[in-house]
């Protein structure tokens, strides 16, 4: 039988699937067989694969030397496959319908470039399907989806701090937990933290960013979450590093956040804000800011340009989440206060990296993950991982991070020198010095 | 008479205007005048001045110590600034029917804060007045009106390199050239130029960066300017340099651009091109890139938010100019081929700074450019240089670099590392790595 393999990391150890195809021995004949690889094919376009038949036989469409084999062990999912792909193949790789062999990342990429190709070029914009509105209640039933599957499950592949969002690595070659860590300082000198300010955090996940803030530049925290298992294991982190007095873990959603703070910052939260929420993501900003000073940093992953949400994974990984193009960010947030963006960096290779790191780690502790949710739980994050992973390296997926202020504020930083992006000297009146 | 003074720089030696007031005998009585008076000042809100009046009187609205006086000559032209404050009032001070004593750049920001918080906060997009199309002829028109005033008026107070855009400075007491020199150099780092590539400088003024690229950083550079005066210098000045074989400098419009070339690259042109043709100016730049790979930066004076440019300036100094927010530019050059924002900086404070420098290179010069241009052409630019470092203070104008990629291309820079933006280190295919 087919199995899995990455590099570097031991061959998945396939098991039954949970829905199995129970009547598969009514095999259509190779006619059809070689129809429908042909379809299939033509579907995949330029992708080096080879598309592997339940009858045996195997097609190279492309001519090219394959990185992947692509199994189809019945036939009768290529109909759906043909018709909607994303959904369709999803679920095929989940119930171990499908399978590929060999670089499940290279074949992925490829995917993603093709039909990037396909969009074609040209002056109008596109307008994303996905628009449907985050109430508080879908909201937290969504993050809970994703983000309560467990503490034990993220510390089985996450680093030591349980940072699940996009790492920072100075360079390519070091480790996840260092640039985690590395991450964390460059968005503390992106903002030009100095000890004393306040700060809020909108969605902290387990707190590290919270905690790194307070004991490294002496800033107080008021950190929202509405992720129940989070916010608890967070707060038990605070208490066990005597941090208490400085960090405070609200278990609330983001629009019920109050300030007055110096500094608002968000890592990773946008993309489940939906973009009919902009404007209120925005007003929040507004509010917590006082009156003409104040600054913030949002880090989240985009577009090049506005683009449907893969609905896969909008079904089966992360409910109701939408990555915005840059425009769509700022339009909708930051241009009605008339917030200046001081920074933008894209990391986009740096999240690859990431997702290559968590899924070689997810990919060691497989044989523990299916213990705990089952094969197709395994597969279907696999495909998860992968995908992310692919998208990042194609340019389908961005990664920004915004650093913005208050547009009359003269209090910004002079240059990026010192390191980081906004250095290390602390930010001045240099607008009338 | 009042005469104007500025910091560190001489005052000003007055002259007859060349509208002068003739029938200004037939003054109002001061019944009438405290009633202007009062109407000009509910029109400068909380802007701290004193108001001088025909007749001697002296009005100071807000009580608090003013920083500039105004002085109106004639009483009748309040009905007009009361109307339209921004034409009007330009016309009364280029017409030296008006006067500021005092700091002029000081009330101008004071205004522009004023004005900024007048717009208020809304979730509404603005959306600009001046969306009239630059036709070919028309653009040449405009750039005529303003660039071809001859070098020798240039020369007088730009820097020595004749770089007439945004200055970085690495400190703020740096000087006009070295700021000069360091923004090239910046922007060739951003950039990531290796020697042999080829890159394209659409609206080039008088060459400098064009020269800076091929002296430092051994590329080939082919430079768009509808200038003719500019291009000429610029051409002898490759010419005297020995840099002709390696700079070619073309007088056409950018609409003719052709590649493919390894990098695009535009400094305050952008200003000039007006949201109507953006998607022309996308276009061009993908045309002029290879499939799946190069680079480019924009650097333009920008918003926080879509605004109409002020009439004045439009009309009487910058015709068809318009500074966009990054989301217009965004949305209408890259967006529409998927370009990838790798970078942006908002330089707005360097601008401030870069005009002062200006302003006082201009008064000290002044006498000169009154024998050239006269007493009304000395005082528009006078209002012009200390009304833009004004709107750079106060946040109504910003000055952002935004450096690009093909968005499937993973040759992009690793990091920020090595100084300047994107650092020292030469870009590699990370992605895969």
């Amino acid at each position: 039988m087919a199995s899995l393999r990455f590099d570097s990391s031991p061959p998945f150890s396939t098991r039954t699937p949970t829905t199995p195809p129970a009547e598969a021995a009514h095999e259509p004949g190779t006619a059809l067989g070689r129809f429908l690889a042909r379809q299939f094919a033509r579907l995949l376009g330029d992708v080096p694969v080879e598309i592997r038949l339940p009858d045996g036989t195997r097609h190279v469409p492309t001519g090219r030397p394959p990185t992947a084999s692509i199994t189809i062990k019945d036939l009768r999912i290529v109909p759906a496959l043909l018709r909607g792909a994303d959904v369709a193949f999803g679920e095929a790789y989940e119930a171990g319908l499908v399978d590929v062999d060999g670089d499940l990342v290279a074949f992925l990429e490829a995917l993603w470039r093709r039909n990037l190709r396909a969009e074609g070029v040209g002056r109008r914009t596109l307008r994303a399907r996905v628009r449907k509105r985050n109430t508080r209640a879908s909201a937290r039933r969504n993050i809970h989806h994703h983000y309560d599957l467990g503490n034990d499950f993220y510390r089985l592949w996450l680093d030591r701090e349980l940072v699940y969002t996009c790492a920072y690595y100075p360079s390519p070659d070091d480790s996840l937990e260092a640039a985690q860590l590395a991450k964390m300082e460059l968005i503390c000198r992106k903002l030009c933290l100095r000890p004393g300010e306040r700060v809020i955090e909108a969605g902290c996940g387990w707190g590290a960013l919270a905690l790194y803030m307070a004991r490294h530049h002496g800033v107080l925290v008021r950190a929202y979450n509405i992720s129940g298992e989070q916010v608890r294991y967070a707060r038990d982190r605070a208490k066990r590093e005597g941090l208490i007095s400085r960090v405070e873990f609200v278990d609330d959603d983001y629009r019920n956040i109050r300030g007055p703070v110096d500094v608002f910052v968000s890592i990773g939260m946008l993309e489940h804000v939906g973009p009919s929420d902009y404007g209120t993501l925005g007003e929040i900003i507004h509010r917590a800011l006082p009156e003409g000073r104040g600054r913030g940093l949002l880090h989240f992953i985009g577009r090049n340009r506005p683009a449907p949400m893969s609905r896969w994974i909008d079904r089966r990984i992360f409910p109701g989440a939408y990555p915005p193009s840059l425009t769509e960010m700022m339009r909708g947030v930051l241009e009605p206060h008339a917030f200046s963006v001081l920074d933008v960096e894209n990391l986009r290779l740096h999240y690859a990296r990431t997702l290559r790191h968590w899924l070689e780690r997810f990919e060691r502790e497989a044989g523990t993950v299916t213990r705990m949710f089952g094969d197709r739980f395994v597969r279907a994050w696999r495909l998860y991982l992968a995908g992310s992973q692919a998208a990042f390296l194609a340019g389908s997926l961005q990664l920004f991070q915004v650093v913005f202020a208050r547009g009359e504020d003269n209090h910004i930083p002079w240059t990026r020198s010192g390191g980081g992006a906004f250095g290390g000297a602390p930010a001045g009146p240099h607008g009338t010095a």
